[in-house]
């Protein structure tokens, strides 16, 4: 009694996306999976771009679509692909990203202290493998960059994988913001493979510039807009808050967020026993949100005013700069908001506070450049094949910084 | 230090979306109206098309700038439309929605009888017009078809309103049924007023056929689709469950969840008192879901079952039919189930059961047909106009049965 | 030294399209192929949709990319199709349009008598097939419903074929009229071939319905426009006109079109000898243009004045009706036309005439209905499957009966 | 009497134009307009993507939209723009484009020498303005730089005027290059007047940067790619060959091409008397190709061999390189294509011929830089205001060189 676990997906993005074999389709019904239909793709960017609730489901759903269209056009160029080599690459784009929880970008590293998303994504492939009787195993390795061919691991994490691919077109479709639209259709059909590296065709130099520029006007119209940051940093001090409360006097939360809340996790609660994981697995954005909700009126006024103010929209002012703020200023802004709303000076650290924040989310950590394959067969990195001088400097790390403070502050405060 | 609250909002739907007014602004920010980004606008339905995960807010801003545009070709086509009533308009489609709870289509008069989610809206508008010092008092007017102009009340709700025209091309855009889209400019463009009634002009019956059309496809592919459906029922019945236990056992709810569970309520409550719309005010699909993640641990097994093969969407079967289900069938479905599972006879109930769907929702209590204005001057309804002889079928109530039992069942079950 | 023709096309509607055989390659490569690229596809439309300049060369690359898409999805079925089969569709629906000449839909008929555009592609692929050295024949077998597996042919042509899908999506997408997008995509992946058949899956038949819906509103919203009827029939005038002078007196033309004005060309013309072939081979709407543009100053009155009006837009008044128009009406504005133009008896039938149109050229001469394969396995024909009960009289011939004259009549014109 | 010409164009890029005013369309309506429509503009780009079969006609009523849309983002801007201003503009960029010939881009100077075709534009004007008793007058100093409000020019013509913002975005449309697609209308959001100069506000640097790269993309993959460049030349070559040989042999071509093959027409012969303007004024696309098919079977092999290969798509080879082509090669090449053909010294050079292309008809001549207004009220050249160093080397004039020469002879060359 096989069933026949060809699927299609209704994809607003792609069109239909095929699931092309049953591992495919059973992974994805994994609850462990499933759980990313809970977990919005870009947190708190829907306070700006309002269609933006598109889901981390979606996203690693539509990666493996790009996989399989990348693997068809290597397979096309006579790059020799084993079905295993195959599924297995479109497996690790698929759970990539099961390790992020709710808000990831701005709450990573609030649940648990030294374990990565990435990390954590491991963890849950492997009981997946489990269940599913180490059939997931090359998927796995491919993840991990242990597995040989090299260039598959590209196309799941590096500077033009299925992951990013998919992901700008995806969140510019759902925030309305056409700049971010990338031409994947022809990157993809320009990708080859040469010594087992992930290259792009010569001919393929503009769409790759294309795609730096658009990703870069993403970063910062949408992934950094001053409002969406403006709303994950109160929510990131909501948190922080609840956690100093619930130290002392329970409130309260959805017993998930409770575990994270109450007791300080690290890596080894995740890896010595399995009841960080499963926690874990629980957690998403309704969490988040059912507490938030019954924080916003809870006794104790700054974790009720941030509440407030988060839910409903009422944010903080956000400053930016390319320079740290000056501190006269900081602690200027800190006494007047101090006054405003009678807080302690332990208090007002809440409404008051500096931060950097930078694109490194997503563009560090990943090793080289990118490969173009000249006609007459040489490579070069795009920052010498592309006659735009500095195009490399598109993928480095900026750093801003921010300075968050009550409106209600703003017209007090004199301007230096 | 009147601040400037012509602000532009992107969609991914109509590109920018201009906010013409403070008062629309003002009704934007009120906490009652930013409740709506947390209720999806589909429910389940991304459980068959991931990428419908867009809320009632966005439906609600994109309908009033539908308005805009409908009065704009008004007012183009000589039609006096003074500035209070174009705000006023804006302001009736923009808050139709508020009364809405989560799960809306499903789990509308389960949270309290004897209420319309029309009903609630009027009263939380009641509440915004207090706060806002009874500005938005003729949006309320025409909300309740009490306003004189009665084209201005049809454009809110009637077989061709803003509304409509909206939620078929946003559902359309983010479930990717490239078959609900409609031509919502052509209609527009097509409108027009004749003795104090919305009229369609001679050309664009085309326009509305084909948004007969869509609007049927769209029932039955999405909004009816057989898995959308399952899901909801199933959400229905763990509701009901949780309501059985709750009246002799705690179980974790979020407290806004658990005052509609623990208590029967009716009308009188949000009328004669303010607790039940402000309890109502804080409900959203968070509270369901945090309840339900906790559920699938619980030790009542019938609740916990359903709750965990919601949350990883291993979903009932669903049989569908024009006429009720064979009553010797349900029972021996019911008994092999009951014994499978070994259930009692009361709880087979939450796992069996038989009920009817239609597309009531989205067609009745509309007044009127759509009036034709032919090139002669003479108004004729479209079911005359039209030469497709019973277009008016389109937009009848068509009621379907459906029979939901686990899939367990299904290779056991002998076809009579 | 066989070069690899597999080549990409790009495709604004589809995005890539892929040559996947060097045969396909020879053929759109083939002069007569060609010349396809200076045929608009929709003559005059464009006088009414600006964009509607697309050509039939793009139309039948585009068909030919949706066949593939369906003998995949087939395939997918388990329907065995073998390589000649798979070339010999995608062959035959890339030949189909070979016969036609300019303005088609217009002029059929005009050029040479008893001799269809179908006929003529016949003839086409005979040749290119001696060219090819018969690796087309069975494309043409397929094309001339000789070939025994019947649903080949109806993919190429028939209710549901590859060119309606095409030419409705595509000339929606040129026109800007949004009411013609039919969701291709879903109909394809619905298609299904039983008893020889090709059939339709039961869960397609909202498809079918809306794309009947669209077909019809692209009659007349496009096809069949008052202003394209006007410009389209006035061009017919001018073409009869320049024939019955040139049996008196040469005027300009190309050489192409002097031969079909001159000559009395009919079948016997095509298939006795290779001269009307190759004449007609020839001919595309550049031939028409020049003609006119040059007849604009020719001392005749008639033939100048159609063509200067045509040339600058500037069209003859169409009424359009059910009924044939009163005759009595017809020769009042006739006697009124002459006068003020001050032609003869004989010469007023250029600027008055009425005329019967149909939707014929869209509906007619294919065989059958659209079979619905139910659930069960039963076929059901669409009329009986769908319940909107008169759904096939959308593929009826409609015939209306157009009255044109100058607008300067208009005026003058009492309306009885 | 007065007409109603309030319009609606259908446009499948922005949906419906509006015609606001009778002005604009009394120049639509004018036959110097309506011979846009037979003018494609892309010139031979359809013989890649063969979408692109779009005309000049759409491009400048799409750009008289943008302008529309443009004047309204300033005037809610507050900057004031009188009703004669606003048409003005409008009429300015409607009529930019009228003195493009046919396959304008290859063939500008061919016909006429020492006028470009900003200069026969304004002469058509002129012959407009004089028709409609002056009514242009405004739009003529706009067009003319010579209006005092400087801005309303730099719309016209500019850096980032509405010309450009139409044709990337219209020309990405129709050929499928969706690099190419910009965020216009972000871009016209942004839009602003300062010290009576167009600038754009400070958030839009991101949209400008990504405006400059899909120029730079839509360059060199559409308006010249080698395949196109290939073709245009032949074109070129072809007319070049049809004038030699028409000085001392008549062949067919229509009058128009006659006039300005046989003699040879400078600026003088526009200004001093109409003929030549009014010659002009008939020569569209259908002339070139009218004759082109005849000349393919003239007695001239030179004329006949280049004739029919273009038109049977069987072109040239094309090598591009940044570097002239060394001349021993050119010689070897051109030597054994005169053998291969039988070709003259003379002839051979037909056949055979190095050129210079570059994109300079699309980035010089037009002054100034891009000024951004900087949110402390300063303004700033893109240059500086953008972190990307050297963006302004993506507006350079970029030269290439090219070699063309027939397929046959490339196996046979061996390569330095």
């Amino acid at each position: 009694m096989t069933k026949n676990k060809k699927k299609i997906i209704n994809d607003p993005v792609y069109g239909f996306i095929n699931i092309p074999a049953n591992i495919i389709y059973d992974v994805i019904s994994h609850p462990y999976f499933q759980r990313l239909r809970r977990i919005k793709q870009l947190g708190l960017s829907d306070y700006v771009y309002p269609g933006a609730t598109h889901t981390r489901f979606e996203h690693v759903v539509g990666a493996t679509h790009l996989m399989h269209s990348a693997l068809d056009v290597l397979k096309f160029k006579k790059i020799k692909i084993s079905k295993d080599e195959r599924y297995g690459a479109m497996l690790a784009i698929l759970m990539h990203d099961l390790g992020h929880g709710p808000y990831s970008h701005t709450l990573e590293g609030f649940f648990a202290q030294g374990i990565s998303h990435e990390d954590i994504s491991l963890l849950f492939m492997e009981k997946i493998n489990e269940d599913l009787d180490g059939r997931i195993s090359v998927g796995i390795e491919i993840f991990k960059n242990k597995y040989e061919r090299h260039f598959l691991h590209s196309l799941v994490s590096g500077q033009l994988d299925m992951d990013r691919l998919d992901y700008l077109r995806r969140d510019s479709f759902f925030s309305g913001v056409s700049e971010g639209v990338i031409g994947s259709d022809r990157i993809i059909k320009m990708l080859n493979v040469k010594d087992n590296e992930l290259v792009v065709e010569e001919k393929g130099i503009y769409s790759v510039e294309k795609f730096l520029i658009a990703r870069r006007i993403m970063y910062w119209q949408v992934y950094l807009h001053k409002t969406v940051v403006a709303a994950e940093l109160m929510l990131l001090k909501i948190l922080e808050r609840a956690r100093e409360i619930i130290q002392n006097r329970e409130i309260f939360t959805t017993p998930a967020l409770h575990y994270f809340l109450k007791n300080k996790i690290t890596r080894i609660h995740f890896t010595d026993s399995e009841i960080a994981l499963k926690q874990f697995a629980i957690l998403d954005d309704s969490d988040i949100l059912a507490s938030l909700k019954q924080w916003s009126s809870d006794e104790d006024k700054v974790l009720s005013m941030l509440c407030k103010r988060l839910l409903d929209r009422d944010l903080f002012k956000l400053e930016i700069q390319m320079q740290p703020f000056d501190e006269t200023m900081i602690s200027d802004i800190t006494k007047k908001t101090a006054e405003h709303f009678h807080l302690s000076e332990h208090d007002v650290r809440y409404f008051v506070f500096s931060d950097k924040i930078s694109n490194k989310a997503y563009t560090t950590d990943r090793a080289s450049g990118i490969n173009i394959l000249l006609k007459n067969g040489e490579l070069r990195d795009i920052a010498q094949a592309s006659d735009i001088s500095n195009i490399t400097t598109l993928s480095e790390t900026v750093k801003k910084y921010v300075l968050i403070y009550p409106k209600e502050i703003e017209s007090q405060r004199i301007r230096s």
